[in-house]
């Protein structure tokens, strides 16, 4: 950490700075410039940062140095991790695809979205049984019947089930039928929540907070590891900006970015991150390309039918041709 | 609701999309362009919002025409909402500080911070029991232990405190101790909570999401108004965008364009919105000449000891002048 | 076009509108909703948009439902626009690599660059003369000279020059020694100067702004073409969010959706957008694999000695690697 | 500035960077962390930063600790910079209204909103004779023609004149009728006319750039003053986010700011910030009350017949009463 002084800081700002540092055991170093005093501090992390620094006379800005997470880097643990869900592997070379419905509706939908998302090859299948909506006015989900419609689905095809909670006081009924528990963007940053999950065995597809910096996703993905739960996929979901062409903007370079910077893996949802059917085939091609673990997607047996986001939901048929292309492009690229 | 065919869409696409409509009991009339068909849909709100109208054949975009709120808004309301909390009363003129430090850190730190915020004439005092931090290492609050520091403030000073419910389980605990319950911005789009705090009689304190557009924060207040608690008050804290001289960009414009959408009181918290001390007495007269029905402000005994946020919080002594200065301000603009 | 009426317009508003909308010879449908008025106007878009609609009394917002450009659009122009420079061609299938540094800083720098250029396999050669730069006092480039050594580059190997002109009154200059034209994100809503490169026959390279809207990107571009000049590749380089990992946020999404709207050849930039050497490579993969016709990278004989953004720069032996996978990907994908 | 080195940089990465810093005349101190190494920096300033650092071997990133700019900073000039135009004075405690219409139509149109103006009590008149349009399709303005009619309703009403200069090649016929120059926000960034606008003695008006940080801000008013011309206004115009509910999002935080970093006035525009004028009276008097040195407003005698923007356009009764308003808050803040 570097504490910038200000111009003009006197000398009793700065030596009562440095007998605070050294109180809780850090060092100082200073460098004295022609107009203001740099201070490197070099300390144990957490408790300096507990300390209100920018709120001392004559500091004008604090400069952090260190990454703020620990846990999920890749300084910490070198190797990706891969995460075993019933038969299938999650990161460590394989590409994965999630698909399914946005939200369950009816058993017959989950049954046909099910077994096309089988015949087509994914390894997982999603469908939220519990719905964030921005409206009160909108469908908000079928609940604990839902869940059973997906775990009915799974007996029959095999495929785990991925899906949402979306109230810390679900998490134990969710865990009952589902196979991941998926963190949708609103709850990127539920505290409490996360810290419940890291206490949990179950797998987390932890989505990216709309307007969330990847250093912060990062910090969400520590709140669990920091509980014991080891088991965390990221989930890239597109961030809020001007541009109103797409829902949200689909932020590509996270995905290297997230390589290089953890061992977790890393998927992408291009259905939510821009909300447009035809652009889904050629992001789930990019993000492949761009070294991601997997993508989720949306279809839907009959879009027209869909009681949400029926207009970002590939067909049956349109998922079938996309699966196809991106089997010959991960073989190209040696993916499993 | 207007809905924009694609160039080239069929008349049968067409049609069906109008029967369709008439099946849910909503009137249709077709524009028929040189080059594309508009079709304004007249009808029961709620019933067209829930057809997945962009995902049917022929559609190339679905334009809303109503506002997709309505108990929050003037044309449900006209009259500003005017709340009463213990003596003193919330919009309709009156013009509110709420005043108090980020987080409740010590009985002494609380009982000096509620004596100097009466002292200087704030109304309500502010602190943190539970604190939503991005980092899992850092000072998460004194929880039911900092309730009732508050509690005791409250009972010395005889200002109503404002404190923030971060888990919807702890509703029912805060409640106990605070007059008002504060929703922060990472839990807008909470609707689990939301609507559990429908269903209470407390008044609520609703911060704007730091991603969330006017629109979504109105429909995050239709989701408490909707189970029948009619006491919310807005709160603008700044949002996101590429600037980084402050920490979120205050909104001021939110001001007037709420007054306008809504008959609920709206806030302003600078001190979150900037996180600098300098910019706080500045921000808060803006809020006041905008016509902002209050204002929330850090303040503390020590900011240098403050556990978190320091930086942006008052002294007692600068809190003191920039009351002298904002009640002057408000007298002269005829505000209460 | 949808004009929509506020609560409350007068009779007398509504046919007062409705005579005016005659007058420049355009139809109104009027839908007469419970609580509001819908109009929609069907006529000579130019002439419908010159009128200030939205100052009306009784007007609450306009919502326009046509595209507001035309010859960029592929309803005008069905086929992709292929053009040729030299010997090269872009668009229609192609995928061509622009390389070359930053900035031109010497003969021999250019040459090296060139060479290597060349001998990787890129079929342009990129280097900036003219130099914008946010600080007076940051290297501002070597105008003219620098585009000697550019040309003498192109002599030597035979790669064609991309350079940017910065302003408007440089065209002829540049013009003499380069084979495209490069518009610079900032100057992407330099009307003039887009207009006077309507009037040139040169290729335009068209930087999207860093915080324009494909909308208004795709407009710049109609400038040039209403003039004339028909030549114009368009080049996404990231827009400004409020993420802070990258310069910019590479918006992946904006291929597709270009290639759905327009049919101009579109190009990638990842240097400018990301800032970042280790992210172009996988970027440009992605880049390709999402449809781009082309990237532009920047490399440089010896990065740390470039005399701006060194640090975006890939070196001699990281783009020769770059370049087998990139041509690999390419043929697997059939491109050309 | 300090340099982070990479965990793991070697002794003679860190050996090899301190002797090239040394070759420039600059300092080096080296912290030496568990971790990593941090070097403070200390010379010249413009001498280090045309250092490509990031590009050496081993370094992870260089912090920058010295604001960027000079000229225009607090530090170089404390006292606040007063600009005489005409009989008019801006900055150092006045309050300035500049007034007029978005772009000239006609000689009566100017001339009617001249008179208003001055009626009413603003100090300038302004409007537009060449104007930024999105489209080419849109209305450009009358060039010299408007120049005329400007400079003719000053010699009526003795208000000097406001207007853009759009083009580089402009500066001189602009200046032969204008009394202050205004650069626009899609030109904040256009360096070499910036450079041009340095040579002249007419004062310029600089509107930020809807996605410049308050930084690039400074800088380009840096540009201005390094070539001599210390008479720049600067001039907050709204920035570019997600809320769609404004054009652009009115950064009220950058009039405080501002005010700290440097001694040049600054100017609201709240027309152009939101697109709306019911905003534009509350957001006049929170610009006053903020600290701001003056706001600028459009109005038209008939907003109706606006070629441009009119639905943001104050009327003529409309400024008036706004001004009634303003002058009297501005007295009681104690204004000039």
């Amino acid at each position: 950490m570097v504490i910038v002084m200000r111009e003009g800081a006197s000398k009793k700002d700065i030596d009562e700075l440095i007998a605070l540092l050294h109180e809780v055991g850090a060092e100082a170093h200073v460098s004295q410039g022609e107009f203001r005093t740099v201070i490197g501090v070099i300390g144990d992390r957490e408790k300096v940062m507990q300390m209100p620094l920018e709120a001392y006379a004559g500091v004008e800005k604090v400069v952090p140095i260190m990454k703020p997470y620990k846990l999920v880097s890749r300084e910490f643990h070198e190797e990706p991790t891969v995460i075993k869900v019933r038969d299938a592997e999650i990161g460590g070379g394989h590409f994965n695809i999630i698909a399914g419905p946005c939200s369950v509706e009816s058993e017959e939908q989950v049954l046909l979205a099910a077994r096309a998302a089988k015949a087509a090859g994914a390894e997982f299948f999603r469908g939220g049984a519990f719905k964030p909506r921005s409206s009160p006015y909108s469908f908000q989900g079928l609940a604990e019947d839902g869940l059973k419609m997906l775990a009915a689905a799974r007996d029959e095809t095999g495929l785990p089930v991925v899906t949402e909670v979306l109230d810390v006081r679900d998490i134990e009924l969710v865990s009952r039928y589902a196979d991941v528990l998926q963190v949708g963007a609103r709850n990127m940053q539920n505290f409490l929540m996360l810290k419940e999950l890291g206490y949990s065995e179950m797998p987390i597809l932890l989505k990216r907070g709309m307007s969330a910096t990847i250093e912060e996703w990062m910090m969400a993905a520590e709140y669990i590891l920091k509980e014991g739960n080891k088991k965390v996929i990221l989930c890239e979901r597109g961030i809020r900006t001007f541009e109103t062409a797409t829902r949200n903007t689909l932020d590509i370079s996270s995905i290297p970015i997230v390589k290089g910077l953890s061992h977790l893996p890393i998927f992408v949802d291009p259905s939510h991150a821009t909300g447009v059917r035809e652009l889904v085939p050629p992001l789930c091609r990019a993000a492949l390309a761009a070294g991601a673990d997997g993508v989720m997607v949306e279809i839907h047996p009959n879009p027209r039918e869909a009681l949400c986001d029926g207009s970002q939901s590939l067909t049956i048929d349109g998922f079938g041709s996309m699966m196809e292309d991106l089997k010959g492009l991960a073989e190209y690229l040696g993916r499993k």
